[in-house]
């Protein structure tokens, strides 16, 4: 099946960029100036009021209503209209228009300096105010009942309308979490408290992080250097046990659901509640992670009513979403999986038979949307092109499938509450954004926005997407080329990959800038070949092309790299002498990879928060990849740049975050005390109060150093 | 006076290296082989055999003997005879003839894995073997009774020649550390254990670390990353409070001298027993180092007996040697003070009344060696140049002083137990070691090694040392010059400045190689002219010289520096777009101070463990130069380079030990920190396991790197 699917991408596009000008690009294009004046034009915070057939969108200090009829838009309220029914509350008066959510079709919301705020917009009048302590953290609302659950500390609180708190839980043991997100946020877990569907109920993780180990960070901003220790968890190690609450808020009592013990230390995913509130679905995940079981508890008596079905694989199975319940048949539910080597949707009854599979074909099911009255599903897929995101809708009953989207690009869809209307955004690499408001039925009813291409006075190097073969010959990989801005046929130019090459994780899309970063087009402007190789392992291409990483990180990642290599040498105008490699976390674990494996092909590489041994990643990350290291010692062994360094040939800048949760620094200082060992010269960078990922104005200085790497070097 | 002592500095002198050869110097040549196959020839562990007119040196595995009166050395002992005595008393076999030191005319001992040895070389046979815990630290042998006084953890024992162990403290709260060094090893201290005259008693310092603040240092190669914290007091924040406990060995009773309180945090520095075990004296300094106050204790009833004299300075008073008590009048003892501008010795009664003194003049007393029966002082000063050391011995009674040492260089004098020798070892920069053996009346008894010059095949470039006025033309300060190798003058060169800059220090001597490191020599082979001034702030030129850096660290080193600058401009020959500036410690501070001080003027700079705010320094040296942030606000903000980091002009390389106890990681952090925020760019490395200074092969790679950052970027 995959074979099939392939022979679709074997045609090789070239998109060329604007016309030649003379304006290149500077860092603070790159890193400010593309998320300001150079980014493409947009409807801020774009939603539909409701279920009306009204959206609103906010620019500056104003909240514009556009209506499915009628043409113009309409400013809704501004900042002082809204001061106005605040302080006419004694509510303090706000510097700026905060971001509004619809809650329902008269009320829309928003939190400021620790307060929650109900605006009625037709009664011109503040509905409810909620304060909430200072220090409160992860904030779930049942806008119904205007009731927020959130975190202090590490207990859990619940405040009202009324301004009543309930203390939910009480520990005093600062290594019990309550109603934060576990297992760090792996398996789609992104949050720790669940309101029910009527909000009678609000289920919560509970985590114990007594016997995970604790990973040293130092704060040199205080007077003395202080410790901050972290919970880290590392890969064979102890780790967190986590166990499910379920408190009531009639009764306001707490049962626990399932209780992870010692031993087993299970994973509760995708916490899903049945709508009448009478049952909840945990996808339980063992350890070792090839095993799941989709379990149903009565919240009455917390039993197990019922395992509904099981899902194992030799490598792992990966439970990323929760259910979804049908509106016309509330029996039955939404499961997606990998099953049969794509994520796609199947139906289920509550019982735990199949009812059918909804969807099918070498594709992937990107997000679903929505589900109307008459179970029409909607959804987002790579159907059309790995490296485009398409709406659909489906129908559960009759398997009808409409395409909603048409452009090639990359569409994001927001269905309305009434489901008559849909709106779609999208992108391609000739397109920056354009707004469309659709029928359900897929026509147009107008376009509301056309961006112009703000990058058209710049001198725009040419980028060209295609395809390569993988090294083991079994699929096609998509690149990304972006040739030197005024190329000259006749010269030879240096070339730099940028790679991430891990899972969950695609580079390159026909979207604005082919997924591209605006400092490859900068790179390009400065006389680069800047190349991007999306590998085996990388993300929506379907379970087998991803799940070769497994037991041995990076191996065939770093093959199919060199076959971008082989293609910079067949162009013909790339120095082969002059190849660089940069990237960040897998992506510098990928670059120090790369040249301790094949030293002598990269002249200079620019590593970022690499992980150098993955015994020092976390438990749930990286033994869903790599087992732990008591079970593949061989995997870890080859896989460790501790005994590659020695191997190192060429210019190596490591840089990482000294304050890394992620991928903590003892990665990186561990292969640069291997290199000391062995006589090889490495350079380094240290961010002091950077944690994984180089943000803000840090970042300009972060990307002006690589560069500075790579002219001087390259 | 010292302007008198300055006009003998005017003149200039140069010192041509050897006649230029092809060979150039390896990094490994620089840092390995000048140690090995490359230093200058040597009697290895030389040394005086008792009282007796015998000396002994080592060389591989042989002890060999010499004679004031027999010219050929002869074999005292090789590792088969020693292995034969050791096993004999059924004691272990060694691998390698250790370093042996003699106790007493026929008794040499040593120490072996835990092992104290005592052989008889007369009865070739073991005489003692006292064995001490694994873990035993802070050795202090008494060897008229074979008792070994040591530390295990934080606390004190005693071991005999019988193999009884005594536990002199016995404190569980390991904040409190006994029979260590205290104080960071300032005030002349270096060890925490002081045997009595005869032996009765044993004196010891006891240091209270619970109000001083932790340092966290991590240890990467733990399974996962494990923090160490040290005590690490800072700049006027707590620090450790000291006291003087006495062990009787008769009673087995501990008594404590001087107890020092919460409030006052006095040092009690430079622990002297009085010959006939009844008193102890200490040089008692108070926390703002301005005023010390000596003190005589009654062993007894551990009661003051008397304050003998004090000495106070507007800046700082350093007590830096213990008391030497004369022979012929045992009442009378040594003290020596820069009270008079330059350190001289001073003769005063054990009533503390001043009986003379001993020497004065415009240069320093640098070492006292030995006081003979008749009590003439033996000592080193740099009487003839600051920038030599000769022996000279003075008599107390007459003042007759004579000069021991002839050639102008540097000389190291061993003075014979009968005094009726000595040994002489000097080099100076054409001489690279001889080793004389004198007669007591200064002649010559027999050369007993002259060695050749090792590097006499390798294209040595010329070497000038010579004088510069101080920025503020007070005085003279040395410079060093070495000219690139194949030095062309129609050429131009850039030029590094190799600097330390701080008090303690003098990098410039009349000695093989001027003092400089061998690795200045390679970058002058490289093409580069390199600089080194001793600025005003350096040691061995006097009170007024190095303590101008009172309250303003850098201020006035740097004005000198900027002179060295302006050397180099005048010598017409150095390209001064191209000026580099090195230095570790004080020099990584004075490196980076330059660099934002005067940007502009020095176009690659390389910083190796800077101070870079003095209030992130140490209580002891850190307040004495500093005093503390809280009366010294103003000098502290001029001084830090964190408000200068924003200041930075050209490439600053700026490289820590991430385990450095001396100055400690958050200084260079915060630097980058400061960098960033800034958006300046600076480069970075980090030795992971090292502490304040680069060693051994580690050493090499670092060396490395400063030289191929000059070479990239200079």
């Amino acid at each position: 099946m995959r074979i099939r699917f392939l022979t679709l991408l074997l045609s090789f596009c070239v998109f060329s960029g604007a016309f030649a000008q003379s304006e290149n690009f500077t860092i603070r294009d790159v890193e400010i100036g593309i998320r300001r004046e150079l980014a493409a034009s947009n409807l801020i915070n774009l939603q539909w009021r409701g279920k009306t057939p009204n959206f609103t969108y906010q620019e500056n200090s104003n909240v514009y209503q556009l209506s499915v009829n009628k043409k113009d838009s309409a400013k809704l309220i501004d900042i002082s209209e809204l001061n106005r029914i605040l302080n006419a509350d004694n509510a303090p008066s706000l510097q700026s228009m905060p971001y509004i959510t619809w809650g329902s079709d008269n009320e829309f919301y928003f939190y400021n300096a620790g307060n929650f705020y109900v605006i009625d917009i037709a009664g011109k009048k503040l509905v409810a105010t909620i304060k909430l302590p200072e220090n409160a953290s992860n904030m779930a609302l049942f806008f119904a009942k205007k009731q927020i659950a959130y975190t202090v500390e590490n207990n859990l609180f619940v405040t009202g309308f009324d301004n009543k708190t309930i203390q939910i839980t009480s520990d005093a043991n600062k290594d019990i979490v309550n109603g934060e997100s576990v297992s760090r946020n792996e398996f789609g877990i992104n949050e720790g408290i669940f309101w029910s569907p009527q909000g009678n109920y609000i289920a919560f993780y509970r985590k114990d992080n007594s016997k995970v180990g604790n990973y040293p960070l130092v704060d040199i901003r205080a007077r003395e250097a202080a410790l901050e220790n972290i919970k880290y968890p590392m890969a064979g190690m102890a780790s967190e046990h986590i166990s499910l609450g379920v408190f009531d808020l009639n009764t306001q009592k707490t049962v626990f659901i399932e209780k992870n013990d010692t031993i087993s230390e299970k994973y509760l995913t995708n916490i899903s509640w049945g709508p009448d509130e009478r049952n909840i679905y945990i996808q339980v995940l063992n350890r070792a992670q090839n095993h799941m079981i989709m379990n149903k508890y009565a919240i009455q008596d917390r039993s197990l009513v019922k395992t509904l079905f099981e899902e194992k694989n030799e490598k792992y199975v990966e439970p990323q979403s929760k259910l979804i319940f049908l509106k016309k048949n509330p029996g039955w539910f939404l499961y997606q999986s990998r099953r049969d080597g794509f994520n796609h949707a199947y139906v289920y009854d509550t019982e735990g038979k199949l009812i059918k599979q909804l969807t099918s074909g070498p594709w992937e099911i990107l997000n679903v949307l929505a589900v109307d009255n008459n179970d029409n599903v909607y959804y987002t897929s790579t159907e059309e092109s790995p490296i485009e995101e398409n709406g659909y809708k489906i129908n559960v009953a009759t398997l009808k499938k409409t395409r909603l989207t048409g452009d090639a690009g990359v569409h994001n869809v927001i269905i309305s509450g009434d489901f008559k209307h849909y709106l779609d955004a999208f992108s391609n690499t000739q397109v920056p954004r354009t707004i469309k408001l659709m029928f359900e039925n897929g026509k147009l009813n107008r376009e509301l926005l056309n961006s112009p291409n703000k990058l058209a006075t710049f001198n725009m190097p040419e980028i060209t997407i295609g395809n390569i073969k993988s090294a083991d010959g079994s699929t096609d990989l998509y690149y990304r080329l972006i040739k030197p801005a005024d190329f000259d046929p006749s010269k030879k130019y240096p070339a730099i990959i940028y790679v991430y090459g891990g899972p969950h994780t695609q580079l390159i899309q026909n979207r604005w800038l082919g997924g591209a970063r605006l400092w490859d087009y900068m790179m390009a402007q400065k006389g680069y070949v800047m190349l991007t190789v999306d590998n085996r392992g990388s993300s929506n291409r379907g379970l087998a092309f991803e799940n070769v990483i497994h037991r041995q990180c990076g191996v065939s990642e770093m093959q199919d790299q060199m076959e971008g290599v082989k293609l910079l040498k067949s162009l013909g105008y790339v120095d082969m002498q002059r190849v660089g490699v940069h990237g960040w976390s897998y992506g510098g674990f990928m670059t120090t990879s790369l040249m301790t494996t094949y030293p002598g092909v990269f002249k200079v590489g620019v590593a970022g928060g690499p992980v150098i041994d993955w015994k020092y990643y976390e438990v749930m990350y990286g033994e869903r990849y790599m087992d732990t290291p008591q079970e593949n010692p061989e995997g870890y062994a080859s896989t460790s740049l501790v005994s590659k360094a020695k191997n190192l040939k060429g210019k190596l800048l490591i840089i990482h975050g000294a304050i890394d949760p992620t991928v903590v620094w003892q990665n990186s200082l561990s292969f640069i005390n291997e290199c000391i060992k062995n006589q090889v010269p490495v350079d380094y960078f240290v961010y002091p109060r950077t944690e994984h990922n180089v943000q803000g104005l840090d970042r300009m200085h972060l990307m002006t150093k690589i560069t500075s790497y790579f002219d001087d070097y390259l």
